[in-house]
């Protein structure tokens, strides 16, 4: 099972702050098979493996409330957002598919047709996303059975469902009123739709000055990443309630922390708030890279805790908690050899690039963000063993349903 | 107004013959505005906005028969058939959106939420597609009025529809049962599934050795084509007919022919089975080409004549023909010149590569792809005069209902 970051990058990306590719962790471990065995990894495989179960379990634990509740339709609508390029969105969706047409059977009937929506920013990858969906399969009378009865390797050589790709954000409206039966997001939702105006404003006391991101910043920033996170969650969840059928659930999941403290960012802050930073700094005094231009960048991310997600909810109303519970992941650094101090510093750049690349070159250009990455490198060479032992991400899991 | 064959090529093509670019043309010339003034194209502008106003007024006439029968409801869904790239299919949407919240508007009814799915192949470029979409209109109370009262600019700037991208063959199903109200294709339906097989196969009688479309081909390789396209044709409408709403109604448009004989195809005969035909002839007399590589390459296209159309629908039986059409189309040829045979030559060779230049590449390579369209370009450029005069496309024009 590997620990990789599935964050790709299509050809075509448009850059901006909300285009960036998806931090994307569980969802890449729970469709990953295999590895170099155990113990090859960073982290211990099997205690992932036991998080990814337990966070699958919560998924089909959400399916299975709502199928108590709702009534049977002939056709059940999912939409994941977020869903990059696709691996581990088609997963999921299989999951639920599975699992809606089991309930379905299990009250003795026909399963549902299945439309499915794989929504993302209109600068995601979709041509590669289409380009892996099995061929439809075909609507005989009995097969949708036979194809899940075959398990795991049917279901992914031919699709039990109807697929659509919706381009947009979520944090504005996707779908028409009522139409959806299922909402899951997963490692997404810690994307902000946008860097908070006060911190690239030089002349606002939330000014992240010298900093590229909200981890061991003032409170001030801290404070401005809070609400910017809070008014996107509000903003998501206003919009899901219009669009979900009665009945309806959804299943989130993105980076979290166990701090209270909003500049203590646990494993994000590991990841962009050290020696990323020391990277970015390195450059200035090199003079590679101008104060200021450090200065006005800034990862558009924030891993909430517990307690600022559910404020959230809570404010909007229109969604019961059914579960909300803070999960420890994995650490986002693939190596094969944890003691091979130069090889976690590769794993370490590889990581940044892949969730912060395209914006580091779109603010730097690629000639001076690969020089920052080299600098990255190097220092988290020094420093392999802290990451070693330090690196792990908490990830916040809810699932939600329409408030009666 | 220009004449231009709108087909593009995505970076990520995947190619095959049903994956090969659409012919586009009266969507483009709808959407096309300006040129270089009249009379500076091939053919006379002045008659070609006529019949693409003519072809226009079918549509709406299509969507206002439809508006009578059906009840209003609160969703309205549309679905493009061949959407290809995008911005024809986005002006066709366009005035489907207006023309049905009109409909509304007169009834005295709000306005419904619009949900329009754009369908092509799964090697489509769909990410071009998304990203000519229009950021989708807030879903404030009557804004969607003041938008389509603003007139086209508004319309275009906004997007007053919930747009998504369906890959898959129209050949099958594409959506699920009873959930669309609206289908068009323009352009897309003379594409056929395969190369018939027969025509492949030297040991048939339909063998099409020495030719490369069925233009002048035998009667038996014409027939061949006939029921390929008469078997796909069959099976669109099957699929289409499980997926439409009670009420609905489909606008068709293809490449049709005035002829009873279909190895006599007209423009696209003149396309693909003259100097197109010659032109590989050439290759494989220079030794560039093997015989057997020249008859081993067909182009899936089939310009029916009314009757095979009509036979078609009416075999089907699901739909109620409400208008079934020939209309004199104009020619694929974009030149400022027509006395300028060079000029001439060139068009020719691009409106043939266009079409038909990724399904050549695949075929015998790049290199000898560029040889041969050179050829094209010298044969089309000596009858030149000929081309000009005679070059000019028919179309099928089709208005289907559910059969009560």
């Amino acid at each position: 099972m590997t620990m990789a970051m599935a964050s790709m990058k299509g050809e075509n990306v448009t850059v901006s702050a909300a285009a960036a590719p998806r931090m994307k962790k569980l969802a890449s471990m729970l469709c990953m098979k295999g590895g170099n065995g155990d113990g090859s990894y960073l982290n211990n495989s099997q205690a992932q493996a036991l998080h990814a179960r337990r966070m699958l379990h919560f998924l089909e634990e959400t399916l299975d409330a709502m199928m108590e509740r709702s009534s049977s339709d002939k056709l059940f609508t999912a939409a994941d957002l977020g869903c990059s390029c696709g691996s581990n969105s088609l997963f999921i969706v299989d999951v639920i598919v599975r699992r809606v047409s089991e309930a379905y059977e299990s009250r003795g009937r026909d399963a549902p047709e299945f439309q499915v929506f794989f929504s993302d920013l209109p600068s995601n990858d979709f041509n590669t996303l289409f380009q892996l969906l099995p061929p439809l399969l075909a609507p005989v009378a009995g097969s949708l059975e036979e194809c899940l009865a075959a398990g795991e390797g049917a279901a992914t050589a031919t699709r039990p469902y109807h697929a659509a790709g919706v381009p947009g954000t979520f944090y504005g409206r996707l779908f028409p009123g009522e139409s959806i039966d299922v909402f899951t997001s997963t490692f997404s939702l810690h994307w902000l739709s946008q860097v908070p105006e006060e911190v690239g404003d030089s002349a606002s006391p939330a000014y992240n000055g010298g900093r590229v991101f909200v981890h061991r910043a003032t409170e001030a920033v801290a404070a401005a990443y809070k609400r910017q996170f809070q008014a996107d969650l509000a903003r998501f969840l206003r919009s899901r309630a219009r669009e979900m059928k009665r009945g309806g659930a959804m299943f989130l999941a993105c980076l979290g922390r166990s701090s209270g403290d909003p500049a203590d960012q646990g494993g994000a802050g590991l990841l962009f708030g050290t020696h990323f930073q020391d990277a970015w700094d390195d450059l200035v005094q090199e003079g590679v890279v101008e104060g200021e231009k450090r200065d006005s960048f800034n990862i558009p991310v924030y891993a909430p805790s517990l307690q600022e997600f559910r404020d959230v909810v809570r404010a909007d109303g229109a969604f019961a908690i059914d579960r909300l519970e803070l999960v420890r992941g994995g650490s986002p650094l693939v190596v094969d050899r944890p003691d091979d101090a130069a090889e976690v510093g590769r794993a370490m750049a590889n990581s940044c690039k892949a969730v912060a690349g395209v914006l580091v070159d779109a603010h730097i250009g690629e000639r001076r963000g690969a020089q920052l990455f080299e600098r990255l490198e190097r220092r988290a060479a020094r420093h392999a063993r802290e990451l070693v032992e330090k690196m792990h991400f908490f990830h916040v899991v809810c699932s939600l349903s329409l408030a009666p």
